[in-house]
């Protein structure tokens, strides 16, 4: 084997794997023979790299060989490494092959071989390796991996990394009381302490993460679920701390979150956390793929003028692969089970084949959410059976009412809880779900400087914005709502893949955009009336260039 | 003698050098013994540190001699140098005193056999040494100084610092085409180009700083003189990014501002240099020290909650020296002298003793400006002479009237220019000089993303701030100025050392500040009539803490 000179960041081997991962989860919604093809081929010359005693790292291969391992901080080698567990666990998951699963088992041991009991101390500068090995632990067996990825957790805070807060070492992970250093090696993390909590059930672990929760979701999130504020370090900044234009809110960090969220919804059952799954995926990381999906925005701003366009790749393409095998994913998250009975979590035209106690069930969803909030299950059990099924009333919901075949059901629809119906279910039952969707202008809490004295516009999970190109009349930072504009919901099939447009009346305070000058008088023009229409969020920058906004100047008249 | 260690930063020979420059500005305009036999104890004890080759930064002495000049990049030798040779000139023109001149010369010397022409090509990491040197050929006429800045100069770009922007190393000087990089490098730099400039009459220096006067003025400067928005490198942003209350805007930026504005000035007589050094002056520099003298802002935010407070030292003490020999430095930038006659740039209570054409000429200013914009010039040549008086007109002032001893003087008063009186002046002849002080309802340029919809206070040459000690009513944050808002100016002696407030009519559209929500429906009540109080901005954080705001919300009404 010749040596060569390798091209690209020393991370690049994780973009692959995030697509092998994206293309299992791909064939294992649907069997694709051309693509599993090419997925092996993939995965011969993964294993082709790796080396006799397990180690796999192309970056460190022949010339570099020596320098394995000796910078845990920055040269992400247990982050490869975690990628490659993950898309060979999900390929073996899909097909039942283990070549890849046994090449990652062979590098979990290699890595055993240097971390393990008694070894060196590590961990990594990028976390990802603690949620992977967790669960090739799940897959295999092998303990020793579960306790590997609690070694690397616990050794957080004691400077291994650099002690730097931008890695979450500052602190160990148990003294953490707020969400902070670099948002998706803080948010892995948090995956990874989830998952661990699932296997040893360590309370302290759980409160950890849900103080770190409240501080992210009351004071350091974006109203798109985005996550990371700050360009400098991709970091977490300070409570409400949340810039619109110059928001970092990194597309991996908003995937970072649903993923996050969704353990956290596993290990509690509550609605709040699939809330910000669903927030994320609708808005701050589906923004980050474009409507024909071959470009990418690796930073989500709320805010723009026209210069924030989607690119076809990055340097550092961490993004593009990894809002792949986010959505390759979904159907994976659209139902769980518990012992009790079924949780329905994503409304979306489908049909589940689920088995639930040893027994089919199929599941069809007749919708056209998140359009419209009308859903209608269609059950089929085989036979009559008798289980609960928890419906997700999403907690921008005021309102909820269910139907069971006719009949009311009784029903507390709490928003952001899941609703229990508990009978027995028979062929061709059907439940009717009904979620109110009006629009709704929603504030901002004050300390949010940027935010202040102004309004964003949501529809059920979709937040919305004001793009240029639908508003020709005005500049679209210069649209003020008021307190009596009138806004409908109105689908347009044809524009932008079928979407919800928000038209209403609202009053444009000109500004003078062609002015050279940075401070002189004000001179005003008085407001006038103007129609105005806002695209979902996630759609923007899929046309021509132009000013966008999703807080929305206010004033109550 | 004994080695010992080392104390705080590598760079605090810079602030000892600072305190001797604000001394002997101090002595030049009130002698005081008490205070010269301190300075002359300090330059004892700086110059014994000297060596015997001419070096001179005690943190380079002893142990780490052999590191002397091995890291320009960082370790801010010539900075200090450039620091000790300020104030070595100022002593030397207070006092005579040429002890410390003669240790600056051979330190300058030593430098010159490092640097000189045809030895090693440098550029220091931090300038500050140019203007130091250009300011030393002045003093002594040894012309290889002067060649010295300007190779210094024209060595940015060539990756001698490591090419960083932040470093201003990422273009020769004369390339740049914008205010980037750390703040206060990038605006002393700009003295520096300025006074070579002066000496040398390079017209590719003055466009090149023109082009970069009018980036820095119109799309990177704070309404209060402010510069430096970015934490992340102390740094200036992109065009218009301005944040409120993450402003960075160091003190020293501030100060750093006026020195480069007073150098363009001084080459070009132009009136909006001037404002712009007025403006530092009365606001963004001026903010940094409390009014007590005791306490010093580093970061001078435009929007606060009450958490940012002026500290009594900081381990990083550039600023506060800093702001001493800025303050000290005042009398000598009141007047100026041309060819042609005297020049009026600052208006303040005074009596000046002027040499003009080999004649004494006394100007005593009868004013309360910038309180009130009323100046009375009362003139001593103590014989009859013919010559211009150059009065500043600020480019604030709108209907600015000159009349001389009763008689109307035909004026073109333009904003922002001199206004030239020539004619033959006498003693007791008195000039009236009339600047109209309206409060100013100023808006930004609507690219600021944090400004757009707001207005700012302004009045004369000083800006305004809503601090919540003032306005119990509501939180600050809260004030909504309105099209018919009327807002009177009263000056209050016993408030804030005197200052003339600001009082007037708003709204108040009240936020729920007790809220833990970070989103929820906007559910604002009625806003509601209130009285408001407005301070200068420099005042901020003298009493209980609280709020404060520069850019108030605004509305038409």
């Amino acid at each position: 084997m010749q040596s060569c000179d390798f091209q690209g960041y020393f991370f690049n081997d994780s973009d692959v794997y995030k697509w092998v991962e994206a293309a299992a989860f791909s064939i294992a919604g649907m069997r694709n023979e051309g693509l599993l093809s090419l997925v092996k081929h993939v995965v011969d010359v993964i294993v082709a790299a790796q080396e006799d005693d397990g180690y796999l790292d192309t970056y460190f291969t022949f010339d570099r060989k020596k320098e394995r391992w000796t910078n845990l901080r920055d040269m992400h080698e247990l982050y490869c490494a975690g990628h490659f567990m993950q898309a060979a666990i999900a390929l073996y998951r899909a097909t039942g092959e283990s070549k890849a699963l046994n090449a990652a088992c062979r590098l979990a041991d290699h890595i055993l071989n240097i971390f393990g009991q008694g070894r060196r101390e590590g961990t990594p500068g990028h976390p990802e390796v603690e949620m992977a090995l967790v669960e090739l632990y799940r897959t295999t067996g092998k303990r020793e991996y579960l306790e590997l990825a609690k070694s690397f957790l616990d050794n957080r805070g004691k400077g291994i990394v650099g002690g730097s807060q931008n890695l979450i070492d500052h602190l160990p992970f148990r003294k953490l009381t707020e969400i902070t250093g670099h948002a998706v090696r803080s948010l892995y993390l948090n995956c990874g302490a989830a998952d661990i909590y699932m296997e040893t059930g360590e309370l302290e672990l759980l409160r950890t993460l849900e103080t770190i929760w409240r501080n992210f979701t009351e004071r350091r999130m974006y109203l798109t679920g985005g996550a990371g504020a700050r360009y400098d370090g991709e970091a977490f900044g300070a409570d409400y701390e949340l810039p619109n234009r110059m928001a970092y809110a990194e597309t991996c960090a908003a995937i970072a979150s649903a993923m996050w969220n969704w353990r956290m919804f596993l290990i509690t059952g509550e609605g709040r956390f699939f809330d910000i799954v669903e927030l994320a995926l609708y808005n701050g990381a589906l923004s980050g793929i474009s409507l024909d999906g071959e470009s990418y925005f690796y930073v989500n701003p709320l805010a723009d003028r026209g210069e924030h366009r989607r690119q076809k790749w990055f340097e550092c393409a961490c993004c593009p692969p990894n809002i792949a095998r986010l959505i390759a994913s979904l159907p994976g998250l659209c139902y769980s089970l518990s012992e009790e009975g079924v949780w329905v979590n994503i409304y979306a035209k489908s049909v589940a084949n689920i088995e639930l106690g040893g027994k089919p069930l199929v599941i069809e969803q007749r919708t056209e959410y998140p359009w419209n909030g009308e859903v209608e299950l269609v059950l089929d059990p085989e036979e009559e059976r008798e289980f609960p099924i928890f419906l997700r009333i999403p907690g921008w919901c005021r309102g909820a009412s269910v139907r069971v075949d006719g009949g009311v059901e009784s029903t507390e629809a709490c928003p952001g809880s899941y609703l229990r119906l508990h009978r027995p279910w028979n062929v061709g039952d059907r439940i009717y779900l009904k979620l109110p969707m009006p629009v709704e202008k929603l504030e901002s809490n004050p300390n949010v400087e940027g935010n202040l004295g102004r309004v964003a516009l949501r529809r059920g999970p979709i937040v919305y914005c004001v793009e240029q190109v639908d508003n020709p009349g005005f500049d679209a930072w210069d649209l003020v709502i008021t307190s009596s504009s009138e806004i409908e919901a109105i689908w347009q099939g044809s524009l932008l893949n079928g979407i919800v447009v928000l038209k209403g009346d609202a009053v444009v305070s000109d500004s003078d955009w062609s002015s050279g000058m940075l401070y002189k008088p004000s001179s005003k023009p008085s407001p006038r009336q103007v129609e105005f229409m806002a695209i979902p969020y996630y759609a923007w920058a899929n046309r021509q260039k132009g000013p966008m906004l999703v807080w929305l100047r206010y004033q109550d008249t």
